[in-house]
């Protein structure tokens, strides 16, 4: 008998609060399975773009995308202040850090993590070496389609996708899947490719930086394997500078090589409190500079104000939802609240997206 | 009754297998603590150096400590192919990852360690807060200078001496104890601040690379927080590119602040198969180039090497008893055995200290 919406409501809001509070390593999972307004990947936009590439503007205002506005000024103002030679709140080059949260902070989140999206389509593309599937939970729903089936199976069946699609497999071999899969899959309400899902003003602010000696660094909750593989193309972040969850690796030999593989095992949930952890775990020098838009990047943003000297503060408010997406303080998953109230309380940038960038996404050309 | 030395020795290699055996977090220390034949620290040398510079000589061969022969030539052949623009072996600037051991690689490690010192250092400084350190073990022998009382405490009392010296405090606090230490503690056969006591040559090979577009890491079974407070100065490498051992940190507020407090967990052993790992997850990018000195780097050298294209492998060996020490396949901590063997019959290239190196240490001014 299938339960009704209100009990599988029930039953999700107490999973969530059970795998928030065990920190599972993909909470980036439970974030789309726990959404009990989800209807279901398969939104496909008839608008398909062919073989795309992302523009980025050269031009004289290095944040052409970005309104006036407060929000700007800002960012304009703390650069200057850091860069300016013999001024009293000048930074040298090498400590110049800044961080960014990378899902809603540098492209889009919903409905779902793409990084979700990925692991519901590595478990079809897996399928056929798994026949058992078929009749196997939460396996069998998901390749049906049936999403409540899925929610069904709880945590269990979170864990189960994530440690099938995520892990076991070599290094490289995680590499080439998510390669493959952000080279051609699209988002299911923009027909976009994920990559050309990323903000044009963040894609500004970034190079903008980058041109004043700032080193940028993704902190990010999703995982730092998934993000690795296109991070320095799309962003022009390499490798060695994008920290995120993490699974134990084990080297092993095979066909008389080294590899490492892919572990079911906890590492580092580089969320929440575990940002701060992150940074110091990974880059060992406090960021001057952290943007974010959600809860989740509160500690990270905290920890970077609380060192001496000159510091800034961003949120992003995703409060567009004609251009993207419109969610703060009711969101379920990712939570704008007490940030923002923190954020208004101590003075720090807080972007609307609706009125503060004159574009969201890059322009794609065929 | 005082046990026999051939007693305690064979306690000794039987509390190292267990150690190893367990992979504790702090191997480094039981080094010193399980070599029998350390004497205990004392021994400084009357040459006492006032407040000095390193220098670092600028010239036209920026090889200049090296003499000619096969390493220097291996070396500048190897920087050639992955440099020559439109060649076979061209390498493009971000995939120029270069990682180095520190212990015996960058800097000394005899006669332990300096790590160690550190420790037995903080645990002398540390002493007065700890009146309880007199009468209880291993504290009360190492506050005598009394080696062998330490021995006989065994495992647990390396724990305990890591633990009270590398624990419980903020990252802040950490740091500044080891700023303070690393600035005035001098090593006892030299004399030399430690900082002193690195490689002259290898302090050139960091700058050539860099020079040639390289981004060079330490990748050492150290303590990152013990390297990262002085590894940009002396070595021109940013907290950011240091990766080594780690224990968990924990985020909590203190003084309405948030502090990262060092926990008497594991989070990363980063030496032998460990070091994949921690290439990996920290810089997530194979290096092609890799270099070290003991057994506890071949995985990192395989690794390394196991890339496609042009790659680099290199060991030190310490063969240099009368400029600096030396030790290989017998030592029985810093072992240099199934990786020369290795080396040998790779083609890696093997620097005869003795031989390839013009001089050893920097020269010091007063």
């Amino acid at each position: 008998m299938a339960p009704t919406t209100t009990a599988i409501y029930a039953r999700i809001v107490t999973e969530r609060r059970r795998i928030m509070a065990r920190r599972l390593p993909m909470l980036i999972a439970s974030a789309w399975l726990f959404t009990p307004s989800h209807a279901g990947p398969g939104r496909v936009s008839s608008t398909t773009l062919g073989a795309s590439t992302v523009q980025q503007g050269v031009a004289a205002d290095p944040l052409q995308s970005w309104n006036d506005g407060a929000a700007k000024r800002a960012i304009i103002a703390f650069v200057e202040r850091v860069t300016t030679q013999g001024g009293p709140d000048f930074v040298p080059v090498p400590e110049r850090i800044a961080t960014f949260d990378n899902d809603g902070t540098l492209w889009s989140e919903k409905p779902v993590p793409f990084q979700v999206m990925f692991a519901f389509d590595r478990v079809k593309a897996l399928a056929p070496q798994h026949p058992e599937w078929k009749t196997k939970e939460p396996f069998a729903s998901l390749l049906k389609g049936d999403m409540a089936g899925v929610v069904a199976t709880g945590e269990k069946g979170v864990l189960e996708i994530m440690t099938a699609t995520h892990t076991g497999m070599t290094t490289d071999e995680f590499s080439r899947s998510v390669q493959e899969w952000i080279t051609t899959a699209r988002h299911p309400k923009t027909g976009r490719l994920y990559t050309e899902m990323v903000y044009q003003p963040m894609l500004e602010l970034l190079a903008y930086l980058r041109a004043n000696g700032f080193k940028t660094f993704i902190v990010s909750g999703g995982g730092v394997e998934f993000m690795r593989p296109w991070a320095e193309r799309v962003y022009g972040i390499p490798p060695e500078q994008v920290v995120g969850s993490s699974g134990k690796l084990k080297l092993e030999t095979r066909n008389g090589r080294p590899v490492l593989i892919k572990l079911a095992e906890i590492d580092l949930v580089d969320d929440k409190e575990g940002k701060p952890v992150g940074i110091q775990s990974r880059i060992g020098r406090r960021p001057i500079a952290a943007f974010g838009n959600s809860d989740g990047d509160l500690q990270m943003l905290e920890w970077a104000t609380a060192g001496a000297g000159a510091r800034f503060a961003l949120f992003v408010h995703h409060d567009d939802d004609a251009r993207e997406f419109a969610y703060d303080r009711a969101d379920k998953l990712q939570t704008f609240n007490v940030g923002w109230d923190e954020a208004v309380a101590k003075g720090w940038t807080v972007v609307s997206m609706r009125q503060d960038w004159k574009t969201v996404f890059p322009r794609v050309t065929k």
